[in-house]
C-alpha cells in the first residue's frame, strides 16, 4: 500500500492519457477534479491486488460519454458519488476499494474522487490496459464479469440501474441513456472480487501510469528529444511524423467520433496518415494502407514536448508524433479481437500485432 | 371486493378500449394475456380504495411503447413479472396490490396478469381515466407522487431501474431505453400508498370500463343503434360519421404517431375529418376547425357494432362514429392542462371542454 497524493494525481492523469489512446478523458478536468477531493479529504490508499483479500468487493467508477463534452461541462462529483452509492446498496453488500475501468486522462483519475471523499481505497489495476469507446470493451468481460448492476447518474440527480443480459445490452442501454443525460454520465459498474480480478484484470495500471506522467514531465524539461524518451517509457513504435491537417468530428450517438488528416513531416515527408477515432483512436492508414489498428494503441504526442494530445484536443497546424504501443496479451486471443478487434469497429482487415510491422 | 373472472376481464379489456381513446393497446392482446393468467391461478380480487388500509403500498403494471408493435411482440408476462419485483425488490417494503395506470385496452387488464401470477389483489382505479401516451402523464404527477422507483424490463431478461428527479425525466429516459427493447417494454413504478392515491386517481375506473364493455356486447347483438347504446353509456358525445381514408402512420421516437382522414357519411355528408394521434387519439378537426383536442377523450367506434376501434386497428374503408367524451375534472386545471392539454401536443389553440362545443 501506498498513499496517491497531489502530485500524484497529476502524473497519473498525465501518463494515463498516453495509454488513453486519445480518449479516456482529458487529463486536466481529471486531475482538476481528483485534486480537489484529495486536498479536501486527504490522500488516497493504492494497493496491489496481493494485499487484499480474495473475497474483498472492487467496484469501479467513470465517466461515460463524449469527451468533446466533458470539457465543456465539468462534472460537479456529487453525481459520480450517486452512482457508486447507488451499486452498492443495489448490491447491499459493502464495498471493499474502488478502481480505474480503463487507463485514460480523466478515467485514470476519477476512483481517486470517489476514494478519496469516501475514505476507501483504490486498488492498482484496470480493465484495458488503454481506453475503449464501449461498455463491454473490457477485460471483465473476457473473464464472465457482468457489468451489472450497472449504475449511471447525472448532474440533475437522476439514477439508472440496470441489470442486462450480457455487456453488449448495458452498452446499448447506456449509450442512450447517456446522450440523454447530455452526452456524459457518471457510472459505477463491474462489481468484482479481488480474487476474479486476479485473473481478469490488468495489474499495477497506475504505477504505470504515474511512471510515464513522471517521464514526461522530466523529459519536457531535461530532454533534446522528449518524444523519444517518452515513447520507450511505454515500449512503444515511432510510426510518422506529422502536421495535423483537417480534423472532422461529430458528436453522434454518445460518442465523440471522426477522422484525423496529417502530413508528414521530417523523413515522412510526403506521406499522409489518416487516423480515425471513436472516442479514442482506432485505426492509422499511412498513404491508403492500415499499418496500426485496435486493439494496439496508438497515442499522438506533440514532437516538441511529448506530452499526449487527446481527440478533442487535436487542432489545425499542431506538430505530432504517433507512437503505437503493444496492447496486453489479453486482447490478442480470439475472444479479445472479437470484443474490441479491426473488423468489430467496421474495418475489414486482420489484427497485425503493432511489434511484427515494426518490432 | 369482488373477483374478476374470465367473463369479466373480456369486458373490462373492451369497455377500456373506449376510454383508451385509440391507445392503450390492444384489447384482445390484453385480454388474452390476463386470461390466460387467470385461467390457470384463479380468479383475481378487485377491491375498492375505501376497502383499503391508508398505508398500503400499491404499483401499477403496464406496457409502454409504441403499440403497432405490441401488436406483431405478443408479451410472454415473464418480463411484466420481472419489471414488477424489480421494483418490490428496490423498494424493499411489501407491495399490497396492483393497478392500472391507465384505461385502455391492454393496459386496464395486464395489472390483472400480474395479480393473478403473483396472488395479489388488485385496486379499481387508474391514473388518467383515460390513456395517455407519456409516462409523466398521470394524476399521480398532479399530487406530487413520484414516477420512481420505475423499472422496466424486456423480453430478453433485461431490466433497468430509475430514481429520477420528476417524472418528465422518467418519460426522457424511459423512452429511450424502450426503443432498444424493441418499442415495447414492461413497466412498474409510481408506487403510492392508498392513503394518496384516495386523493391522487380516478376511483372506479376498472368497473367503469367492464359496465361499458357490457354494454358493447349487448349492444352489437340486441341494438339496432349500437353507437348511441355505447355512447350513452360512456357519457359521450356524437360529433361525426364517416369513412376512414388516408392513414398516415409511422413508428417514431417510440411512439405510433399519424394522421387519419375520414370523409363524412350521412347528416356529414361532404364534411372532412382530420384525427391526430400519438398512440391515443390527440386532435379532432372538422373542416380544418379544431373541434375536441386532450385532454378529452376522442372515442372511435365501428357504426355498425359500436365496438372500439384503436389506432393501429384503423383500415382504409371503415365506417365509424366519432365520439367525444368529457376527461375528470382533475385534467381541467391549470395544471392539468399543462401536463396533457393541447398545447403540450404542440396544437396551438385553447381547450375548450367538449360539452360547451357539443352539450
Amino acid at each position: 500500500m501506498r498513499l496517491l497524493d497531489e502530485h500524484a494525481i497529476e502524473n497519473i492523469a498525465l501518463g494515463a492519457a498516453v495509454l488513453g489512446t486519445g480518449g479516456g478523458g482529458d487529463p486536466y478536468i481529471g486531475m482538476l477534479m481528483a485534486r480537489k477531493a484529495v486536498r479536501e479529504y486527504g490522500p488516497v490508499e493504492l494497493y496491489d491486488l496481493d494485499e487484499l483479500n480474495d473475497d474483498d468487493l472492487i467496484v469501479p467508477a467513470a465517466m461515460m460519454g463524449a469527451p468533446t463534452v466533458m470539457i465543456e461541462k465539468m462534472p460537479n462529483g456529487d453525481d459520480l458519488i450517486n452512482a457508486f452509492q447507488a451499486v452498492g446498496k443495489y448490491i447491499g453488500k459493502p464495498i471493499r476499494a474502488t478502481m480505474s475501468i480503463e487507463a485514460g486522462g480523466t478515467n485514470s483519475v476519477v476512483p481517486i474522487y470517489v476514494a478519496a471523499r469516501l475514505r476507501l481505497p483504490m486498488v492498482d489495476c484496470d480493465g484495458m490496459g488503454r481506453a475503449f469507446p464501449e461498455i463491454q470493451m473490457v477485460t471483465h468481460t473476457l473473464y464472465g464479469i457482468a457489468s451489472t448492476p450497472f449504475s449511471m447518474s447525472d448532474e440533475r440527480g437522476n439514477t439508472v440501474i440496470m441489470e442486462t443480459i450480457n455487456n453488449k445490452w448495458t452498452e446499448t442501454f447506456a449509450r442512450s441513456v447517456a446522450v440523454n443525460m447530455g452526452a456524459m454520465a457518471m457510472i459505477a459498474c463491474y462489481a468484482a472480487t479481488v480474487g476474479q480480478l486476479r485473473e481478469a484484470a490488468i495489474h499495477g495500471t497506475i504505477s504505470k501510469a504515474e511512471e510515464i506522467g513522471k517521464t514526461i514531465r522530466s523529459a519536457r524539461v531535461n530532454e533534446k528529444d522528449p518524444v523519444t524518451t517518452v515513447r520507450n517509457s511505454v515500449g512503444g513504435f515511432l510510426i510518422f511524423k506529422g502536421k495535423i491537417g483537417d480534423v472532422e468530428r461529430r458528436t453522434e450517438g454518445g460518442f465523440a467520433r471522426g477522422e484525423a488528416h496529417l502530413v508528414g513531416i521530417d523523413e515522412y515527408s510526403g506521406q499522409e496518415l489518416i487516423l480515425n477515432f471513436q472516442n479514442e483512436h482506432l485505426a492509422v492508414r499511412i498513404d491508403g494502407e492500415f499499418k496500426v489498428t485496435v486493439p494496439d494503441l496508438i497515442a499522438l504526442l506533440d514532437v516538441d514536448t511529448g506530452e499526449p494530445i487527446t481527440t478533442e484536443a487535436m487542432r489545425y497546424g499542431y506538430r505530432v508524433a504517433v507512437i503505437a504501443i503493444p496492447c496486453t496479451p489479453k486482447w490478442r486471443t480470439p475472444e479479445g479481437l472479437k470484443l474490441v478487434g479491426p473488423r468489430y469497429f467496421g474495418y475489414d482487415v486482420d489484427y497485425v500485432p503493432v511489434e511484427q510491422r515494426y518490432g
